[in-house]
């Protein structure tokens, strides 16, 4: 995502009631902090906030929480945001520290149009990777659920291998999100783009029994 | 396919070397019928040949069972061996019977460009239905090993969530294997004339350890 500088984003940041900069010091403690019981979900990489932000607004008995790494951004999110979302919080933080963040907590994470990192010797950095699977590991709760979504036909294949290969089971892919849509869908803003200019997008649903 | 009836071809399949006609009588003992311990790939749908032919002249360590319906089609894929080739046979069979025929014998399994019955009510008849793959259970040897090509993309995802759902993990996946072929690449009849089209080919090789 190109960034932009914004005005003045540390003050917003720092007086956000929906933002944690400093996230670490919530590890085994977000259930306390959402104060309820309710599963909580995660999108490691949430942009601008679109998706992440809708399915908190709809989906009132799940907590969720938006991750990511650039203040420039989370700021444009919440401009996006005119009301106090108890089941939402977004927190800053480098995707690879996740298991520095949480502690056997989250029932989901959704994959949002990651960075494909193309080239060979960059693959540890895609988030399907073996070294983000093993974080994942210690970050889930009971079973494991990743939903994932791309434009990307390397990533998505790769995720395909690397998934099963760390003992998921697959309950739903498409290889056009487009025409398989759900009524209630919501996309992200990358997605709206990638559709609009006519791109096909791959989605899967993993899950893995422990 | 569309069948044509071939003049002749009960008595061209009946003093054919690499015909079997009543397959079942093998069961469990086809090393003995190849006279070597080479492990045996089959193809199950191997219409008019061209693959597991093309694959037993190239692999002489490897024995290679062709797995057809109709005799017709069978008749087809003889036109084009004028060699006798000893590490393939070619069996008439319904791929229904397949754990008739075998019994802990098989290292490989290709399923190539097959019937994607589209309908519902029919899935259970596509080659890596649960049916199916129980199946595929008693006829693998140690380690279990699946290749599939498609150009039908439901039949392709159906197939990724069901292996997964039987254990089966993946090796290699290309949503386009026109692109990613490799240099010595074996094609079947119908993928070259998909190919040809400008249609994509799906890919999978999956794996099981047992």
């Amino acid at each position: 995502m190109r960034l932009r500088n914004v005005k003045g984003k540390q003050e917003i940041l720092n007086n956000h009631p929906l933002i944690i900069l400093n996230p670490e010091i919530y590890k085994g403690k977000w259930q306390e902090l959402f104060r309820n019981n309710y599963p909580i979900y995660i999108e490691i990489g949430m942009g601008k906030g679109q998706f992440i932000i809708q399915q908190a607004l709809r989906n009132k008995h799940i907590n969720y929480i938006g991750v990511e790494k650039y203040d420039s951004v989370i700021v444009r999110a919440l401009k996006k945001i005119n009301i106090y979302i108890p089941n939402l919080k977004l927190i800053r933080a480098d995707a690879f520290s996740i298991d520095q963040i949480f502690n056997k907590e989250i029932s989901l994470i959704y994959l949002n149009f990651s960075d494909p990192w193309p080239k060979k010797r960059h693959a540890n950095r895609r988030l399907t990777s073996k070294e983000f699977l093993l974080k994942y590991n210690c970050i889930f709760k009971s079973s494991y659920q990743i939903k994932l979504r791309t434009d990307n036909e390397e990533l998505f294949t790769y995720s395909l291998i690397t998934l099963t290969n760390h003992n998921y089971k697959f309950k739903e892919i498409t290889l056009d999100l487009t025409k398989n849509r759900e009524k209630d869908h919501i996309s992200t803003e990358y997605e709206d783009k990638f559709v609009e200019a006519g791109y096909k997008v791959y989605a899967l649903s993993a899950y893995r029994d422990n």
